[in-house]
Parts: C-alpha cells; structure tokens; sequence
C-alpha cells in the first residue's frame, strides 16, 4: 500500500517521528495520530491547484478534534459546522462568526438559537427553520445572517455518496427555492448566499467538475431574482479519498481546470461573490492513522487471527458498519516490520467480542509478532467521532497531533 | 407493531408514566427508557420456563447503563463481562467475584492483571491469555480463577448470528482444549468451567436447542480428561428478539422443554455442575425505546420527511449500519398518536447530515407534526452504547429506567 509517511528501520514514522516513541508518548495503545505536515501540504496542493479566488472551510463534522480545528483555523477561510457543539469549537478556534456556516436538516430550537446568538450564517434548510431563526432574532435582538441550502435538481452520475438531486431531507428543492426567498425578503434576516451540496467522497474528477458547473448554473439561476449578488456560495465539498484496493486519487488538476473556465463567468454575473469550497475528509483524512498492537496470534482451524487492543468501537468506518454495503478492508500495515516480505494470510481482528469487530480480513502481512504494531491507514477522519467508543466500556483512544 | 407497553389516550406510556410526562422528567429528548417492570416479566418467564436449575447471568454489553446492571444484580445469577469497564460495573452492583465471568479475544495485559486482583473467573481464549494470567497470579500473588472458551466443533445452521464452528479469533478451537488443559494442571490456577459461544440473536427454537445439545455434547466430552466436574459451564446466550416485519418471537418453551430433556443426563455425568446461560439481549431489548421528536415536517420531490433530533449518533442500529446487510426498519410509533390511522407514508430521519442517518425508510404511519413524538421500539440492548454519540458533536441522549 503506497502512503505518504517515511519509514525508517522497517519502522513507520509519523510527523517525521518514530511510531514506537509515539506509543510510549501516548502510554498506551490504540491511539489515533494526525500529521500536522500532511495536512499542510494538502492545503498547499488546493491552494495552488485551484483558482486563488476559490475559498476552503474545513467542515469539522471529518474530525473534530480541538487541536485539528485550531490547525486549521488559522490557515483556511472559514468552518462549516453541523451542530452547535461543532459551532463552540470554530468559535473557540477564534474564527469569526461571519465565517462559521451552520447546517443540518434537524437544527433544534435550542441549537438554532445558541446559532443566532453567536452571530454565525445560518443554513436554513426549510421555511420551518426560517421562520424560528426570525423569530429567535426578534427575541434575541439580533438580525440573524442566513443562507438557503438548496437540494439541487441534477443528480451527481458516477462515484461518491449522492446527496441531492432526489427527494431528501437535506435543503430545500431547488424549485421551492425562489418562493422561500420571497418569503425570505419579508422577515427580518439577513440574507447571505447559497449552500448547494451534491455528494460526498467522489474520487471521479469529471462528476465533481459536473456538480460545480451545474451548482454554479443552478445559483445563478436562483439568484437572478435577488437585487443584489449574495455574498457567499457555497459548492459543498465532495472530494474523496482511496480506501480500497483499485481506487485511485482524484485528479484535482482537472478539478481546478475546469473551475478556471466556468468561474470568470459566474464572477462576471454575480460580482463580488465569494465562492467556498467545504472540504473535510480531503483534507485530514490521508493525514491520520489508528494504532494498535497485536495482543494474540491464534490458529483456528487453519486460519491466522491476529487479535488486537484495537477494534471497532474505535474505528466502525475500518470494520466495515459506516455506510458500506461490501465490507472491504482499509489499508493495514504491520508498521515496525515495513522491510519484511507479506508472506502470510491473515485476519486482523479487534478485541470485542463479536464477529462484527473486524480489522482486515485475508490480509497479506508480513508475520507479526505479539507486540507489533498494526496501523489503519486513512483514518483522519471520520474515525474516532464516528465510532462508539461506550460500546463494551473499554477506554477510549488517545488522539494526538505531530 | 405489537409492543408490550400500555397507552392511555392515544399515548404511550413506560412503565406506566405517560411518554409525555416522561419527556418533561428528562428535560429534553432525545432518550432512552428502559422499563424495569418489562425486565422483571422476562426474568420470571426465563425461570419458569427454562429448568429451576439453570443459572442465568446478563451480558454487560447489551446494556451497560449502571442502573440496569444494578436492578439485574439482585434477580440474576452473576454477570457475563467483556472488559474491565464492564467488570467494575458488575463489582460495583455489589455481585460476588466468582458470579462475574470475563471474557474476550484480545483481553489486554492490564485487562488481565484487574481481573486476576479482583478475582473474576477469567474465560481464557488462548495458550497465550492462559500464561499471561498465569503470570499475573504469581506477580500479584493470586491464584487466578479461569475458564476455558471453546470455539465449538459444530456450526449452527438457521438464523442469527454465528460464532462460533468455523475459523475464528473467539475462544479456543474445541480440538485443541485437552492440550490447553494438559497446559492448565501444571499451570499455578484454578480451574472453574467450560464456556461455549455458538452464536447470537437467534429466533429460531430448534437451532438453540440443536446448539445446546451439541454444547453439552461437547463439554461433556472436553470433561472426560478432568479429575473432578467443573464448577459450571456457560452455554453462551443468542436468545433473539424480533425486530423486524415478519420476524416472531422466539418459542421459549421449546428450549426450555429440550433443556428438560437433556440437562438430567449431563447433570448425572456431571455432578454439581452448575449450568450457565448468559442472556443480554433477551434480557432488555423488548424493555426499551428510544424517543426523539419531529422538528421538521418536509416534502421533497414528492416524499414526505419527518425530521427528528435524535440520529444515528445515538441509535446506530435503528440506522442499519451495525452488522445488518439490507438495512431494514426497526419498529417506530408516532407515540402520542396511537390511535390515529397510519394514513401516510414517510421517512423518518435523524438530525444529521448525512444520507446514512436513516430512521424508517417509507414507513405507514399517522400524519405527523412537528413536536410529535417518534418512539424506536427495541432498543433497550446495543442501543446507546453501540452508537457513535461524539459524531456531529450533538449531545448524547439520556437514558433512565422506569
């Protein structure tokens, strides 16, 4: 499995520091560890591949993680948050509450107030939730800042996790959408831009250079009612990452590409709009890895278990139980024996006890060894926020940044 | 949907207390509750129906709130533990060490030394676990008390989940127990029993009482080599509860019936043996709910979609994502409108955003509105503790037993 981290000895090294002494900086195993570096040169890569004018918010829901979040705060435009809780964290990040989106299709009152109070742009994804947010801002005394978030009217083709274009929960159909902003115009909001998000982990670069031009084609259209340009929209995020054995990085070359032709023009029809891309797993996900060590090797009936501290209730999306219809292994490594030949077949497993609790299955390793090191590629994000770490009350992993 | 809770105008009630009673005692929802009264039924239909002989002890991890695991201490037999979280709770409801069974494939060093201090009967799962413990008796100056896990010989045929007769990480393959108890007798620590997995979640009589016989076979035999009988062997649990159209409950007395029949020769061949069963599921599923509220009501393209503020986050099973292939709808009331004919059909949706937050996919239910009660039956086990409750950083539910 190729993978951006140095190794040295045989020994992976994260962060330019050597897995084994950060096992004993955390003091124990399983532990997630995210490369500051990695992340970094990601915003590079986006930085300089996409048009300059192009902003990047990180969408904390990809891994929350105060440390990830205050990185983070400093180098990119701004956060899109899906909860009031994600809010507290790009507010204690020092972010501005102009740069802080907030969407969810089950805001609650309590939410949406506490939303209002910070002064952050709300996504309303109904006339339901439009109406509550005016009138929190009547009893709260603030003009609330709010966004239409549009379920698009185009279906994204190829890859990826489609979020529109269907019936469903998120937005507000592009058709009902010129009625909600007449409405819009009637209360007392302040109206900032658009939120259109059509997918998720596309690593197909001709579906995502299709979801932006017909999202951009789709608010301009909306907009033309509008008396002046919005201030923002937003084109969602999408970019996915490989996990699986055959699945290739995006070619984010021909993303950019494709932006450069259709940006002047929507430049040109709504002067003065920002256009946001809202990034999560693209950005950590390749950065992190899950650590933990081999606690058993058994043999039954002819088959090799390599039994770990790990498992799923620190990592569901590696088990196989977040989302996936085919279980398929995420890249393992025995990651203090990287010069030695896979020479076996085995089962990763973790240490709960159910047969859901799978790392690898028939995985080609070098023989490991109690002790060793198994390490879960890709696993920033997504992976400790999105597992349930109660289940069978064992201690949850440390995370760190290096 | 038939469920064992009254209702009183149209209105759920739990434990007898008005569901909207209840949501005002929590404060908010999302919660569970679990109705300690349902518990108690199922315990005396276990103790009626299966032979006065048999012990029944609870499977932590089907629930470990510190309140259920309390009520249970006083009306069951001891306690079936897969960590050490889940052995202090069992050591802190006031049971007996030698009534407390740990198991587990990748039990940790330090795992293993607080079970050997506190004295649990530890479920080896390997030669390795075995000397480890062994180990720790010495170093600690314990005799340590240990069971053997036995990965079964035989496999079950219909329904639920099986593990154990093929290849797998749990326990130790029935072919190599008399070498492991060779290894056992010269090693410093007490032998106490035999525990024998063979699946979960089985609604199916005839497979259980297949799977008992053959455990009893086999345990049986596994004793030949023993200078005196066990002190107990554990038959494993996977009594099933329905959770799905079409699904029927499991025929209790049809195990219990076969249990009459073959429990007087084991006893005879085993004398003082006591014989285990290890129910979690079985024991509170059927007893507790989940509960949200709609706070959105939308049509989308045609369909209807109840948005709540409860989620996959806190019930990720109701979601489909938690060892199910075809996701399938647990049963979902509109539980403060029971007498209203189910006249639509909609989607019901947790508050995420993310298509995988799915509660009821075209679902027949009255028409609801917003502040409307959504009650998930059958959520009383590997509800709140098998969920991801960090992710989207939302406020975990509540839970309390009535």
């Amino acid at each position: 499995m190729k993978h951006p981290f140095r190794t040295q000895g045989g020994v992976l090294q994260i962060g330019g520091v050597d897995l084994r002494r950060l096992v004993a900086r955390a003091g124990r195993t399983p532990f997630y560890v995210y490369d500051r570096s990695l992340i970094d040169a990601r915003i590079r890569s986006l930085r300089e591949t996409l048009p300059p004018d192009v902003e990047l918010h990180y969408s904390i829901k990809a891994n929350p993680m105060p440390a990830i979040v205050h990185h983070l705060a400093s180098r990119l435009d701004g956060f899109d948050v899906a909860s009031a809780g994600e809010m507290m964290l790009a507010l204690d990040a020092g972010t501005s509450p102009e740069r802080i989106g907030l969407a969810g299709p089950g805001k609650s009152h309590d939410e949406l107030r506490r939303a209002v109070a910070a002064g952050v742009v709300i996504h309303v994804e109904s006339a339901t939730q439009l109406h509550l947010v005016t009138a929190l801002g009547l009893e709260l005394g603030i003009r609330p800042c709010v966004a239409i978030r549009v379920n698009p009217d185009f279906k994204i083709g190829k890859g990826g996790m489609r979020m529109g274009g269907g019936a469903a929960p998120f937005g507000v159909d592009a058709s009902q959408v010129p009625a909600l902003l007449r409405d819009l115009t009637r209360q007392e909001v302040a109206f900032a831009g658009f939120h259109v998000f059509w997918g998720s982990q596309c690593l197909h670069a001709p579906t995502i250079v299709q979801a932006h031009r017909q999202s951009a084609e789709l608010v301009m259209r909306l907009a033309d009612s509008l008396e002046a340009p919005p201030a923002f929209i937003n084109l969602g995020g999408g970019f996915g990452i490989p996990y699986f054995a055959g699945e290739n990085p995006l070619d984010l070359h021909a993303v950019g590409d494709a932006m450069c032709d259709w940006l002047p023009d929507l430049q040109r029809r709504l002067p003065g709009t920002r256009v946001v891309l809202e990034l999560g797993r693209y950005l950590v996900g390749e950065a992190g890895v899950y650590v933990c060590r081999v606690v058993d090797r058994k043999v039954s009936r002819g088959e090799t278990f390599l039994v770990t501290d790990g498992g799923l209730h620190h990592h569901l999306a590696a088990s196989g139980n977040f989302g996936q219809v085919l279980r398929r292994n995420y890249p393992v490594l025995i990651a203090n024996r990287l010069d030695d030949p896979a020479q076996e077949r085995c089962h990763v497993v973790g240490c709960l006890c159910t047969p859901l609790d799978r790392i690898a299955d028939g995985a080609h390793l070098p023989a490991a060894s109690i002790g060793d090191l198994v390490v879960v590629l890709q696993s920033g994000a997504y992976g400790r926020s999105a597992s349930p770490t109660d289940f069978l009350t064992h201690p949850p992993p440390v995370e760190m940044v290096v």
